[in-house]
């Protein structure tokens, strides 16, 4: 994580590797408490009669822990500055999973009107303990050039 | 929030306002500090410095309050499940700022392999006490039918 990265160190196909973050029951129920205030996510006992049979983490979580495993993986100088993000859950996240993402550059935009940054496309596959995928993101970054 | 709703209540170009959700310093810096570790998120007085000229909230925090709007203003009887969403930010969330939403009926779709759901999409946009348009979303929701 010493080498910051600039607009120029990055290509197609280059890919990061996260570390992990397990999600404990607590961590699943504060968040849902206050931004996904549903049963299924709240309530580990009245969750097992739910579309998810069984507790479950929000999605928003999740995608919340993926922004940890890329912001802590991929050492872009001026930070990861998002534009916008596209999510697909694939798969329920429990209490006790073991999340981690593997980022893929698949797309680099030279600004034509400013030419110091550039917009990065990138292919964010989040998975558990088991490597199964658990979501999907597709997402624009924005990335400054080295200064001259 | 007591009539619960199924798909058949549901119609294109049907619109929620939810509630309201202040966001202070300090949740922006608990959510920041585990989720989206960046000093622009994390540290007030760094962020002056940064890209986004003082201290905002994360992109997936936007998102996350945004969910708790939809689920405290739309009384879908399974609740809010889901599938997934496209997401763009378009202006930074500071400290202070109180959020609303307002959730579009933009698609509804029956599923032909079970009869008893049906994919209802939406477009969210989530605004600030000034009514600019901080985030939108647009997402699918599974959406069951009542039971005959």
């Amino acid at each position: 994580m010493d080498a910051r990265l600039f607009l120029e160190d990055l290509y197609v196909g280059q890919t990061f590797i996260s570390g992990t973050f397990h999600l404990d029951e607590q961590q699943v129920i504060d968040f849902a408490t206050i931004y996904d205030p549903q049963v299924f996510h709240t309530d580990p006992e009245k969750a097992t009669d739910s579309f998810f049979k069984g507790h479950a983490a929000s999605g928003w979580q999740t995608a919340a822990v993926t922004m940890h495993l890329i912001v802590t993986s991929i050492p872009i100088d001026c930070g990861i500055i998002g534009i916008g993000g596209d999510l697909t859950w694939l798969r329920p996240v429990r209490p006790g999973d073991t999340l981690k993402a593997e980022s893929k550059v698949t797309n680099i935009q030279i600004s034509k009107s400013k030419p110091d940054r550039g917009v990065v496309s990138w292919l964010v596959e989040t998975k558990n303990q088991h490597d199964e995928v658990v979501q999907n993101l597709t997402t624009k970054i924005l990335v400054f050039r080295k200064k001259p």
